[in-house]
Protein backbone atom coordinates (compact mmCIF):
# COMPACT_ATOMS: atom_id res chain seq x y z
CA UNK A 1 0.00 0.00 0.00
CA UNK A 2 1.22 3.32 -0.94
CA UNK A 3 0.29 6.64 0.98
CA UNK A 4 -2.86 7.98 -0.46
CA UNK A 5 -1.00 10.66 -2.73
CA UNK A 6 -2.15 14.05 -1.39
CA UNK A 7 -0.07 12.98 1.80
CA UNK A 8 2.82 11.55 -0.34
CA UNK A 9 3.48 14.61 -1.83
CA UNK A 10 2.92 16.62 1.44
CA UNK A 11 5.85 13.95 3.03
CA UNK A 12 7.92 14.97 -0.26
CA UNK A 13 7.55 18.69 0.59
CA UNK A 14 8.64 18.80 4.18
CA UNK A 15 11.46 16.54 3.15
CA UNK A 16 12.31 19.14 1.34
CA UNK A 17 13.01 21.48 4.56
CA UNK A 18 16.33 21.58 6.14
CA UNK A 19 16.58 19.14 8.96
CA UNK A 20 13.37 17.27 8.50
CA UNK A 21 14.06 13.55 7.65
CA UNK A 22 11.81 10.95 6.47
CA UNK A 23 10.16 10.32 9.84
CA UNK A 24 9.20 14.13 10.98
CA UNK A 25 7.87 14.62 7.27
CA UNK A 26 5.61 11.90 8.14
CA UNK A 27 4.47 13.17 11.23
CA UNK A 28 3.87 16.57 10.11
CA UNK A 29 2.11 15.52 7.28
CA UNK A 30 -0.16 13.96 9.41
CA UNK A 31 -0.47 16.67 12.44
CA UNK A 32 -1.24 18.56 9.05
CA UNK A 33 -4.50 16.61 8.85
CA UNK A 34 -5.62 17.11 12.15
CA UNK A 35 -4.80 20.64 12.12
CA UNK A 36 -7.79 23.70 11.47
CA UNK A 37 -8.79 24.21 8.03
CA UNK A 38 -8.10 28.26 8.06
CA UNK A 39 -4.30 26.92 9.78
CA UNK A 40 -3.55 25.01 7.21
CA UNK A 41 -4.90 27.70 4.25
CA UNK A 42 -3.03 29.97 5.68
CA UNK A 43 -0.17 28.06 6.12
CA UNK A 44 -0.65 27.51 2.48
CA UNK A 45 -0.89 31.19 1.54
CA UNK A 46 1.87 32.19 3.48
CA UNK A 47 4.03 30.17 2.06
CA UNK A 48 3.28 31.61 -1.21
CA UNK A 49 3.21 35.23 -0.44
CA UNK A 50 6.32 34.54 0.92
CA UNK A 51 8.07 33.80 -2.32
CA UNK A 52 6.07 36.02 -4.58
CA UNK A 53 5.77 39.70 -2.11
CA UNK A 54 9.64 39.43 -0.86
CA UNK A 55 12.64 40.83 -2.26
CA UNK A 56 16.09 41.87 -1.54
CA UNK A 57 16.26 45.54 -0.95
CA UNK A 58 18.27 47.05 -4.06
CA UNK A 59 20.24 49.14 -1.46
CA UNK A 60 21.27 46.72 2.11
CA UNK A 61 20.06 43.63 0.31
CA UNK A 62 17.95 42.75 2.92
CA UNK A 63 14.62 40.53 2.61
CA UNK A 64 12.01 42.98 2.37
CA UNK A 65 8.16 43.69 1.07
CA UNK A 66 8.81 46.99 0.02
CA UNK A 67 12.08 48.80 -1.88
CA UNK A 68 13.87 50.22 -0.31
CA UNK A 69 13.31 48.43 2.84
CA UNK A 70 11.97 49.60 5.80
CA UNK A 71 15.64 50.32 7.84
CA UNK A 72 16.90 51.82 4.93
CA UNK A 73 14.21 54.59 4.02
CA UNK A 74 13.86 55.36 8.03
CA UNK A 75 15.69 58.91 8.72
CA UNK A 76 15.67 58.63 12.38
CA UNK A 77 18.53 55.88 12.31
CA UNK A 78 22.08 56.38 12.61
CA UNK A 79 23.41 57.44 9.25
CA UNK A 80 27.08 56.77 10.51
CA UNK A 81 27.03 53.06 11.30
CA UNK A 82 26.88 50.47 8.97
CA UNK A 83 26.24 46.50 10.27
CA UNK A 84 27.58 44.21 7.82
CA UNK A 85 25.88 40.18 8.38
CA UNK A 86 26.46 37.32 6.34
CA UNK A 87 22.39 36.64 5.73
CA UNK A 88 19.01 38.87 5.92
CA UNK A 89 17.73 36.28 8.99
CA UNK A 90 20.95 37.87 10.82
CA UNK A 91 19.25 41.40 10.50
CA UNK A 92 16.66 40.32 13.06
CA UNK A 93 19.29 38.73 15.42
CA UNK A 94 20.04 41.98 15.72
CA UNK A 95 17.66 43.90 15.86
CA UNK A 96 16.36 41.88 18.53
CA UNK A 97 18.82 43.05 20.54
CA UNK A 98 17.36 46.66 20.56
CA UNK A 99 20.61 48.26 20.67
CA UNK A 100 21.85 49.09 17.62
CA UNK A 101 20.29 51.80 15.57
CA UNK A 102 22.15 51.88 12.84
CA UNK A 103 22.00 50.71 9.32
CA UNK A 104 22.94 47.17 7.94
CA UNK A 105 24.71 45.22 4.74
CA UNK A 106 23.72 42.05 4.13
CA UNK A 107 26.70 39.63 2.08
CA UNK A 108 24.83 36.88 1.08
CA UNK A 109 27.09 34.49 2.32
CA UNK A 110 30.81 34.50 3.27
CA UNK A 111 34.17 34.20 1.00
CA UNK A 112 34.14 30.26 0.83
CA UNK A 113 36.55 29.02 -1.86
CA UNK A 114 35.75 25.66 -0.98
CA UNK A 115 32.17 25.99 -2.48
CA UNK A 116 33.06 28.29 -5.17
CA UNK A 117 32.36 31.59 -3.15
CA UNK A 118 34.63 34.29 -4.30
CA UNK A 119 34.16 38.32 -3.61
CA UNK A 120 32.43 38.30 -6.96
CA UNK A 121 29.32 36.20 -5.57
CA UNK A 122 28.46 38.25 -2.63
CA UNK A 123 26.79 41.58 -2.24
CA UNK A 124 30.48 43.22 -1.69
CA UNK A 125 30.51 45.63 -5.19
CA UNK A 126 27.15 47.53 -3.54
CA UNK A 127 28.83 47.22 0.06
CA UNK A 128 31.87 49.55 -1.60
CA UNK A 129 29.76 51.72 -4.27
CA UNK A 130 27.33 52.25 -1.13
CA UNK A 131 30.85 53.64 0.96
CA UNK A 132 31.39 55.91 -1.83
CA UNK A 133 28.39 57.24 -2.27
CA UNK A 134 27.39 58.00 0.98
CA UNK A 135 29.85 60.34 3.01
CA UNK A 136 28.16 59.98 6.36
CA UNK A 137 28.94 56.55 6.91
CA UNK A 138 31.91 56.94 9.32
CA UNK A 139 32.05 53.05 10.35
CA UNK A 140 31.78 49.68 9.23
CA UNK A 141 30.74 46.76 12.07
CA UNK A 142 31.65 43.33 10.32
CA UNK A 143 29.25 40.78 11.91
CA UNK A 144 30.01 37.85 10.25
CA UNK A 145 30.12 34.76 11.85
CA UNK A 146 32.81 33.93 14.56
CA UNK A 147 33.80 31.01 12.20
CA UNK A 148 36.96 31.04 9.80
CA UNK A 149 34.90 31.73 6.46
CA UNK A 150 33.52 34.50 8.41
CA UNK A 151 36.80 35.59 10.29
CA UNK A 152 38.71 35.42 6.69
CA UNK A 153 35.41 37.53 5.10
CA UNK A 154 36.15 39.85 7.93
CA UNK A 155 39.65 40.26 7.23
CA UNK A 156 38.99 40.93 3.45
CA UNK A 157 36.46 43.19 3.78
CA UNK A 158 38.72 45.19 6.48
CA UNK A 159 41.75 45.55 3.52
CA UNK A 160 39.33 46.89 1.02
CA UNK A 161 37.06 49.19 3.32
CA UNK A 162 39.87 50.97 5.90
CA UNK A 163 42.04 52.45 2.83
CA UNK A 164 39.11 54.83 2.35
CA UNK A 165 39.44 56.31 5.67
CA UNK A 166 36.19 54.40 6.99
CA UNK A 167 36.40 52.44 10.41
CA UNK A 168 36.05 48.83 10.55
CA UNK A 169 35.43 47.15 13.69
CA UNK A 170 34.19 43.80 14.27
CA UNK A 171 32.19 41.70 17.07
CA UNK A 172 33.80 40.98 20.36
CA UNK A 173 34.87 37.54 21.25
CA UNK A 174 34.42 36.45 24.20
CA UNK A 175 32.57 34.26 27.19
CA UNK A 176 28.79 33.61 26.62
CA UNK A 177 26.96 35.97 29.57
CA UNK A 178 25.84 33.58 31.69
CA UNK A 179 28.56 30.81 30.86
CA UNK A 180 31.19 28.89 32.64
CA UNK A 181 34.93 29.17 32.15
CA UNK A 182 35.33 25.32 32.71
CA UNK A 183 33.01 24.94 29.77
CA UNK A 184 34.44 27.71 26.94
CA UNK A 185 36.81 26.06 24.38
CA UNK A 186 40.36 26.97 24.39
CA UNK A 187 40.13 29.65 21.59
CA UNK A 188 37.33 31.84 23.29
CA UNK A 189 38.82 31.86 26.36
CA UNK A 190 42.08 32.66 24.92
CA UNK A 191 39.93 35.80 22.49
CA UNK A 192 38.81 36.48 26.50
CA UNK A 193 41.53 37.73 27.83
CA UNK A 194 43.45 39.19 25.28
CA UNK A 195 40.15 41.04 24.51
CA UNK A 196 40.11 42.13 28.31
CA UNK A 197 38.65 45.21 29.78
CA UNK A 198 39.50 47.11 32.58
CA UNK A 199 36.68 47.28 35.52
CA UNK B 1 12.08 46.59 13.48
CA UNK B 2 9.50 43.74 12.82
CA UNK B 3 10.02 40.87 10.10
CA UNK B 4 8.56 41.68 7.07
CA UNK B 5 4.90 40.48 7.12
CA UNK B 6 4.79 37.40 4.79
CA UNK B 7 7.76 36.41 6.78
CA UNK B 8 6.14 36.63 10.17
CA UNK B 9 3.43 34.84 9.05
CA UNK B 10 5.18 31.92 7.74
CA UNK B 11 7.51 31.80 11.00
CA UNK B 12 3.63 31.83 12.70
CA UNK B 13 2.64 28.81 10.24
CA UNK B 14 5.41 26.87 11.22
CA UNK B 15 5.33 27.46 14.90
CA UNK B 16 1.86 25.43 14.81
CA UNK B 17 3.56 22.34 13.50
CA UNK B 18 4.47 20.21 16.28
CA UNK B 19 8.20 20.15 17.29
CA UNK B 20 9.24 23.10 15.98
CA UNK B 21 9.81 26.25 18.25
CA UNK B 22 11.04 29.79 17.38
CA UNK B 23 14.50 29.80 16.21
CA UNK B 24 13.24 26.73 13.71
CA UNK B 25 10.74 28.49 12.37
CA UNK B 26 12.65 31.25 11.65
CA UNK B 27 15.56 29.17 9.73
CA UNK B 28 12.40 27.55 7.97
CA UNK B 29 10.87 30.85 6.67
CA UNK B 30 14.15 32.21 5.89
CA UNK B 31 15.07 29.17 3.65
CA UNK B 32 11.69 28.97 2.32
CA UNK B 33 12.34 32.34 0.38
CA UNK B 34 15.77 30.69 -1.19
CA UNK B 35 13.53 27.71 -2.35
CA UNK B 36 12.83 27.37 -6.09
CA UNK B 37 9.37 28.75 -6.81
CA UNK B 38 7.95 25.77 -8.37
CA UNK B 39 8.42 23.67 -4.72
CA UNK B 40 7.08 26.33 -2.96
CA UNK B 41 3.59 26.54 -4.53
CA UNK B 42 4.15 22.40 -5.11
CA UNK B 43 4.08 22.42 -0.80
CA UNK B 44 1.82 25.18 -0.87
CA UNK B 45 -0.97 22.67 -3.20
CA UNK B 46 0.13 19.45 -1.20
CA UNK B 47 -0.93 21.39 2.04
CA UNK B 48 -4.33 22.32 0.95
CA UNK B 49 -5.01 19.34 -0.58
CA UNK B 50 -4.09 16.99 1.97
CA UNK B 51 -6.73 19.38 3.97
CA UNK B 52 -9.51 19.12 1.18
CA UNK B 53 -8.81 15.76 -0.72
CA UNK B 54 -8.10 13.56 2.52
CA UNK B 55 -11.43 11.89 4.95
CA UNK B 56 -11.49 9.13 7.25
CA UNK B 57 -12.65 5.48 5.48
CA UNK B 58 -15.99 4.89 7.21
CA UNK B 59 -15.64 1.36 7.38
CA UNK B 60 -11.67 1.42 8.89
CA UNK B 61 -11.40 5.16 10.12
CA UNK B 62 -8.21 5.14 8.32
CA UNK B 63 -6.89 8.56 5.95
CA UNK B 64 -7.96 7.51 2.61
CA UNK B 65 -8.69 9.93 -0.74
CA UNK B 66 -11.84 7.45 -1.85
CA UNK B 67 -14.04 6.10 0.62
CA UNK B 68 -13.79 3.00 1.01
CA UNK B 69 -10.22 3.27 1.41
CA UNK B 70 -7.89 1.15 -1.17
CA UNK B 71 -7.07 -1.68 1.99
CA UNK B 72 -10.96 -1.73 2.81
CA UNK B 73 -12.13 -2.36 -1.13
CA UNK B 74 -9.27 -4.63 -1.56
CA UNK B 75 -10.79 -8.47 -1.99
CA UNK B 76 -6.91 -9.63 -2.32
CA UNK B 77 -6.06 -8.88 1.50
CA UNK B 78 -6.83 -11.34 4.18
CA UNK B 79 -10.35 -10.79 5.29
CA UNK B 80 -9.87 -13.09 8.32
CA UNK B 81 -7.79 -11.20 10.21
CA UNK B 82 -7.97 -7.38 11.55
CA UNK B 83 -5.15 -4.92 13.05
CA UNK B 84 -6.25 -2.35 15.26
CA UNK B 85 -4.16 0.53 15.51
CA UNK B 86 -4.49 4.19 17.47
CA UNK B 87 -3.84 6.78 14.35
CA UNK B 88 -3.49 6.35 10.97
CA UNK B 89 0.00 6.76 10.62
CA UNK B 90 0.19 3.65 12.41
CA UNK B 91 -1.25 1.69 8.84
CA UNK B 92 1.58 2.77 6.83
CA UNK B 93 4.02 1.66 9.49
CA UNK B 94 2.81 -1.77 9.06
CA UNK B 95 2.30 -1.82 5.65
CA UNK B 96 5.66 -0.88 5.14
CA UNK B 97 6.62 -3.77 7.32
CA UNK B 98 4.89 -6.15 4.01
CA UNK B 99 4.10 -9.08 6.24
CA UNK B 100 0.41 -8.33 6.71
CA UNK B 101 -2.00 -8.76 4.68
CA UNK B 102 -5.11 -8.60 6.50
CA UNK B 103 -7.45 -5.49 7.42
CA UNK B 104 -7.34 -2.59 9.48
CA UNK B 105 -9.01 -0.70 12.04
CA UNK B 106 -7.71 2.31 13.23
CA UNK B 107 -9.29 4.07 16.70
CA UNK B 108 -7.82 7.64 16.32
CA UNK B 109 -6.89 7.82 19.79
CA UNK B 110 -6.16 5.04 23.05
CA UNK B 111 -7.92 5.13 26.26
CA UNK B 112 -7.34 8.16 28.68
CA UNK B 113 -9.24 9.18 31.34
CA UNK B 114 -6.98 11.75 32.21
CA UNK B 115 -7.31 13.40 28.72
CA UNK B 116 -11.11 12.77 28.54
CA UNK B 117 -10.90 10.19 26.24
CA UNK B 118 -12.92 7.42 27.07
CA UNK B 119 -14.45 4.78 24.90
CA UNK B 120 -16.90 6.87 23.49
CA UNK B 121 -14.41 9.20 22.22
CA UNK B 122 -12.30 5.97 20.08
CA UNK B 123 -13.66 4.12 17.03
CA UNK B 124 -15.07 1.52 18.91
CA UNK B 125 -18.48 1.30 18.37
CA UNK B 126 -17.67 0.54 14.71
CA UNK B 127 -15.37 -1.89 15.06
CA UNK B 128 -18.18 -3.84 17.34
CA UNK B 129 -20.26 -3.16 14.72
CA UNK B 130 -17.92 -4.45 11.88
CA UNK B 131 -17.08 -7.37 13.71
CA UNK B 132 -21.19 -8.22 14.24
CA UNK B 133 -21.93 -8.06 10.63
CA UNK B 134 -18.65 -9.66 9.36
CA UNK B 135 -18.44 -12.88 10.33
CA UNK B 136 -15.11 -13.70 8.04
CA UNK B 137 -12.89 -12.18 10.36
CA UNK B 138 -11.58 -14.34 13.49
CA UNK B 139 -8.95 -13.02 14.90
CA UNK B 140 -8.62 -9.45 15.98
CA UNK B 141 -4.79 -8.13 16.09
CA UNK B 142 -4.55 -5.35 18.67
CA UNK B 143 -1.15 -3.19 17.99
CA UNK B 144 -1.59 0.06 20.33
CA UNK B 145 1.67 1.35 21.12
CA UNK B 146 3.70 -0.06 24.67
CA UNK B 147 2.34 2.53 26.70
CA UNK B 148 -0.06 2.08 29.87
CA UNK B 149 -2.86 3.73 27.90
CA UNK B 150 -1.91 1.57 24.98
CA UNK B 151 -2.04 -1.80 26.93
CA UNK B 152 -5.05 -0.65 28.59
CA UNK B 153 -7.15 0.02 25.68
CA UNK B 154 -5.98 -3.11 24.31
CA UNK B 155 -7.21 -4.94 27.62
CA UNK B 156 -10.53 -2.98 27.03
CA UNK B 157 -10.87 -4.10 23.63
CA UNK B 158 -9.91 -8.13 24.49
CA UNK B 159 -12.44 -7.99 27.03
CA UNK B 160 -15.28 -6.35 24.65
CA UNK B 161 -14.01 -8.60 22.00
CA UNK B 162 -13.56 -12.23 22.97
CA UNK B 163 -17.06 -13.61 24.41
CA UNK B 164 -17.61 -13.05 20.64
CA UNK B 165 -15.85 -15.62 20.09
CA UNK B 166 -13.54 -14.56 17.67
CA UNK B 167 -9.59 -14.86 19.13
CA UNK B 168 -7.86 -11.33 20.22
CA UNK B 169 -3.58 -11.24 19.93
CA UNK B 170 -1.14 -8.71 21.06
CA UNK B 171 2.13 -7.95 19.45
CA UNK B 172 4.50 -9.53 21.16
CA UNK B 173 6.93 -7.45 23.41
CA UNK B 174 10.69 -8.64 23.87
CA UNK B 175 14.11 -7.15 22.61
CA UNK B 176 14.33 -5.39 19.99
CA UNK B 177 16.03 -7.00 16.70
CA UNK B 178 19.65 -6.01 16.92
CA UNK B 179 20.13 -4.32 20.22
CA UNK B 180 22.24 -5.26 23.44
CA UNK B 181 20.45 -6.73 25.94
CA UNK B 182 22.57 -4.87 28.31
CA UNK B 183 20.43 -1.73 27.53
CA UNK B 184 17.54 -2.91 27.35
CA UNK B 185 14.88 -2.22 30.24
CA UNK B 186 14.21 -4.28 33.34
CA UNK B 187 10.27 -4.59 32.10
CA UNK B 188 11.38 -5.20 28.64
CA UNK B 189 13.42 -7.94 29.41
CA UNK B 190 10.66 -9.67 31.55
CA UNK B 191 8.85 -9.59 29.05
CA UNK B 192 11.16 -11.15 26.79
CA UNK B 193 11.97 -14.23 28.60
CA UNK B 194 8.36 -14.78 29.47
CA UNK B 195 7.34 -14.98 26.01
CA UNK B 196 10.55 -17.17 25.06
CA UNK B 197 10.12 -18.68 22.56
CA UNK B 198 11.43 -22.46 21.61
CA UNK B 199 13.98 -23.09 19.04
Amino acid sequence: MQYPEPIAKLIDSYMRLPGIGRKTAIRLAYFTVTMNKDDVSMFANALKETKQLLKYCSICGDLTDENPCAICQDGQRNQSELLVVEQPKDVMVMENMKNYHGLYHVLHGVLSPMDGKGPEELNIKSLLKRLQSNENIKEVIVATNATPEGEATAMYLAKLIKPAGIKVTRLAHGLSVGSDIEYADEMTLSRAVSGRTEM
